[in-house]
Formats: C-alpha cells, structure tokens, sequence
C-alpha cells in the first residue's frame, strides 16, 4: 500500500479541519487544550473474529469502532475533541473504505468531532483510535470514587436494556434462534452502539464513579468494586431488558445482562440524595437509567432476585466472577 | 484473552504514574497540558511482516514501536508527554511481553515519559502507539514552511549515515550478503532507530520546514515539495553514509539513501543564513547533520552528482517518484 496509502487517506478520510490546529498529512496533528481543563485519551483496537464479523456491513464497523472510544470519554465525564485512526487493512478495497469512512464520520460529525491524524498500512483487519476530550480538571469521573451506600445505576436505550449484543452474539455462534425482525434489533445492538457521551457529562459532579460496560457489567463492576474497594448488592431483577431478551429462559437473560459484553452503557455509582437528579438528567437527555443495586462495605458480590434471595449459581458465568 | 489481559497490563506495563493526572487503568488517562502550549498527536502502526520480521529480538521491536512514534514528535519540534499502546497478540507469551515492555519502557525513560493507557486484545501481532508531545502554539515544524533558496538537510548518527536500514532488509531479502559485524551494524540500524526529539526541538525558530525519514528520502522528500509548493536540487554525492553502505555498488548506495525508508532520520529545511547555528545545534546534541541540497522556485527533484550532472536513471525506483 506504500504510496497509495497518502491516496487513501485523502480520498476517504481527509476533510476540512476547524478545531485542531492542523489535521491529516503533517507529521503530528496539533490540538489547543482548553485552559483549566484536562485532556482526557483513550485507545481501543478491534480485531476482526474477535470485535466484529467479517461480515458487518463497513458503516456500521466505522460506527462502533468509534463509538466503542467514545463510550471510554463519556464514563470519564469528557467532551469529546478528536480522534486518530490506525487501520491495518489487507487490501485497499474502496467499497469497504467509502462504507467505514461514511459511519464513522457521521458519528464524529454527531459529535462534532474530527480525524486529525493516523496511520494506514497493509496487514491483517485492525482498527485502532484514540480519543481525545477534556473535562475541568480534577473533575472526571474515575473507577475509584464508589462509596458503600451509593446508588448503583446503568443507563440504557429507553424501551431496551442491556444484554442484546450479547444475545445476538448467541445467535451468530447457534446457541440461540432469533425471528427476523428481533434478530434485527439484538444485531443492531451489537452493531451500532450509542455511546454515552452526553449522559457522562450531565453526571459529573453528580455520580461519585462511573465505567462504561465494554467486557460485561460484572467484569468492568469488579473494576470499579477494586478501585474503590468497595463491594455490591446487586438485583438481578432489576436489570433492565428489552422486549426480545426478556422474552428469553431467565438464565440466559441473567447470562446477557449480567456478563455479556458489548453494551457500551455507563455504569455508575451516585448518592441516594441524588436519585432525583439523575433521573432527570437522565430523563432530560432521552437515556435509560435503572438503579439496579447497592455498594457496601462488606467487599464481594451479592447477587439477589428481586425478592432479595441469593441467586448464586443462577447463571454460568456468576462463579467465575466470584472467584476472581 | 479477556480476562487476562488485566494482569498482563498490570504485570508488564504497569508503573507509578508521575506527570500524568491518571494512568494506565481508568477508562481515559488524564493529561495536563502545559497553557501556552498546543498538543501534537501521532498515531503509528506496526504490523508483523511489513514493519518487523517474526524474528525481532522483542526488546528492539519494543524499542522500534516508541521509537518510531517519538520521530514524529521530533519532526514537529515538540517535547514528548506520554504515549498509549495498543496491542493485539496470537496468545499471551511472557517472554515476548517482558521483552517488549523492557525494550518499550528504557526508551520511554530515556525520554522522561509515561505509557498512560492502552488497550489489549487477542488477533494477529499488531502494535499501535500514540504519542503525545507539547510544542509552544504558533512553533511546530511543519511540511508546509520550506521555502525557495533553503538549504535541505538531513540528520544521521555521527560517523554514519543514512539508508542502512534498508541495506539490512536487502540482506534479510536474499539480495546483498554482509558479514557478521557488517550485518551486525546494518540491522541495529533497522531495529534500533534513534528519534531525533532533541534535535526537533532546537531546530524550532531555526528551521522552515521538518520532516521524519520514514518512507525513504524522495517518498518524504515529495510531501515537504507538495506542501511547501517548491522543487528541489538534491546533491547524491552529499548523501551520507556508513562505512558499511559507501563499500557498497554506487547504484545500492543511491537506492538506500533515496528511497530506503526506516531511517528515521530528520530531512529540514532552512535558510543558507542559519548553517553555522544548524550545526552548531547538531554538534551540541552529538548529531550529525549533512547539507544535501536547496531548495527551489521550480516543482520537481533534480538529482545531481558532486559535480552538478544529472543523475536521472542512476538507480532503479527514481523513474517512479519522478513520475509521481
């Protein structure tokens, strides 16, 4: 791709820069932090078989790709500014590139965001960004504000819930058979995730911790529960569902919800004096938030029905989470 | 990897965090940008096979993968911050991610900087870091500032030169046999770049114009010439080289220095006014600098000998870049 690769990088993705002070094609782009703010980055990389099918549709690949970094600076609170991309490609396939380049920057331009800078070479499928935003300094949200008593909260599409990327991810591997039409939303879950920038923001100053659910709410919960060396109640019936999960055996639901993965909701811990504003902010900003549980002191996991009983060993992936 | 890729983070690549607000292990790093000061952002890819072969000592390609992001930095005359990494691994091999680190970690010290997040994840070998430097708003280098009647220059190690990368893939290729020492000295020069961020940052105020050598000179050369929207003169016999590659045939010598690639060499321009201030600056840091040409009003690559003859035709890949 030696040469064609500056062609590339033009024809697709090259547009006029207004924020950053210079975009793609010098050796750095160069970016103006706001005075009393902090820059707030983050990478993630996917990799086909692993991130996404090799038969996504390229738009929708362009859209999460960078919706899955977005959701990393909403959990911090940030506004976003920028993005870099990376792309390893086999070939230079200009249906692909015109498809990913077209989702992933109607998610920038809904963010008012822009590419200032990259990489393109020849190599196995991978798409890495980093992210840029800021927030006032000292005010993001971090893993390690959590304090027993907290409200435990996630966000979610109003009318869903979380879980349904997982689910359709059942349905890729066979485990699960899904019609057409709830396939479709379960598939579009997992495809197109909304990141929760704006929630993020309306939180600081209001939630003690937040993290956005990329490796399932119990894994990215322990994260939290460490940093802020706290532990967690949880009611497993309080998880909110959409029509087509809860419509599934309850183990799977518990399965989906509690580890699935790929939800890029926030979750995050807020004082119950706060209850009312968050329900507002959430309210104001058309998302989904549910209070599913409690931190405590006592560190650990308790997982309970809606009831209050234990549910150990209600699902198969629980145990694995308790014994990390 | 999923759950692994925690500790291995943590085991490998975890270290006290200093000037960064936040390190690796929240969802964003948080950075502080100095007020006065622009950010310059590089992203770079390196993909097994095109930028290092499986065989790569780790600790080099460590090495390498900093290396080659710091360059950019130095090209845009800006003073390293920190960097993220990005990294999709077949399995998780202890001896390759010690080494890695190892080699990663020593080059970020000798630059006073901090790996501040990243991610990890299961796929082909693939490393994507972004670097994060400061430059004083309005003073990075930039491939927009050479002007007519500069002279050109190009860095290179003191007693070397450049185009020895590519003589060591040449060897790696089957094409050139070296000996031992020879070869010795050839690779290091392919797997142990050295980033040219101090010289970057006191060409700033000196130089027009800055590029890093990572394509081959013409490749790079060609990008200062569109954006500065001037032609060049390049003397060949000013080209300097290592004892190694100057033992080889004129036409190897030619190709290696023109369009070698991996060099990692600065390529600046300046005014014939500063030459005793360019140099000095270069001696003061133990760099070497050579003066290969100037710069004109007319477009295009004139390629001369020592004595002012055209050299059009001398080495297989001009054709291409004149044609370009």
């Amino acid at each position: 791709m030696a040469l064609g690769e500056f062609d590339l990088i033009a024809k697709f993705f090259k547009r006029p820069v207004r924020r950053a002070a210079l975009g793609v094609g010098d050796d750095c782009a160069l970016l103006q932090v706001t005075p009393g703010m902090q820059l707030a980055v983050s990478s993630d990389m996917l990799v086909e078989g692993r991130h996404f099918l090799s038969t996504v549709d390229p738009a929708r690949l362009g859209h999460k790709s960078l919706a899955v970094n977005l959701s990393d600076l909403g959990a911090c609170g940030a506004r976003p500014l920028a993005f870099t991309l990376a792309l390893s490609l086999p070939k230079a396939d200009p249906a692909f590139l015109e498809g990913f380049a077209r989702g992933l920057l109607a998610l920038a331009d809904e963010h008012g965001i822009e590419l200032v800078g990259g990489d393109t070479t020849a190599g196995p499928l991978n798409i890495c960004i980093t992210v840029f935003g800021e927030v006032p300094a000292g005010q993001a949200l971090l893993r390690s504000g959590a304090r027993a008593g907290d409200d435990l909260w996630v966000s979610h599409p109003v009318g869903g819930g979380i879980g349904d990327a997982r689910l359709a991810l059942e349905v890729f591997r066979g485990q699960v058979s899904l019609e057409g039409r709830d396939f479709d939303a379960a598939r579009r879950a997992m495809e197109l995730p909304t990141p929760r920038v704006a929630l993020g923001q309306a939180l600081r100053g209001l939630a003690h911790s937040a993290i956005d659910l990329s490796d399932g709410l119990l894994g990215d919960l322990g994260h939290v529960l460490r940093a802020s060396g706290v532990g967690v109640r949880i009611d497993a019936d309080a998880l909110p569902r959409s029509p087509v999960l809860a419509s599934q055996p309850r183990a799977l639901q518990l399965e989906c919800g509690l580890s699935g993965g790929d939800d890029y909701e926030l979750l995050f811990a807020a004082p119950p004096a706060r209850r009312g504003e968050v329900l507002a902010a959430a309210q104001a900003l058309g998302v989904g938030v549910a209070r599913i549980g409690e931190l405590q002191s006592e560190p650990g996991v308790r997982l309970v029905d809606g009831e209050g009983r234990p549910l150990r060993g209600d699902f198969p992936s629980f145990d694995h989470f308790l014994s990390a």
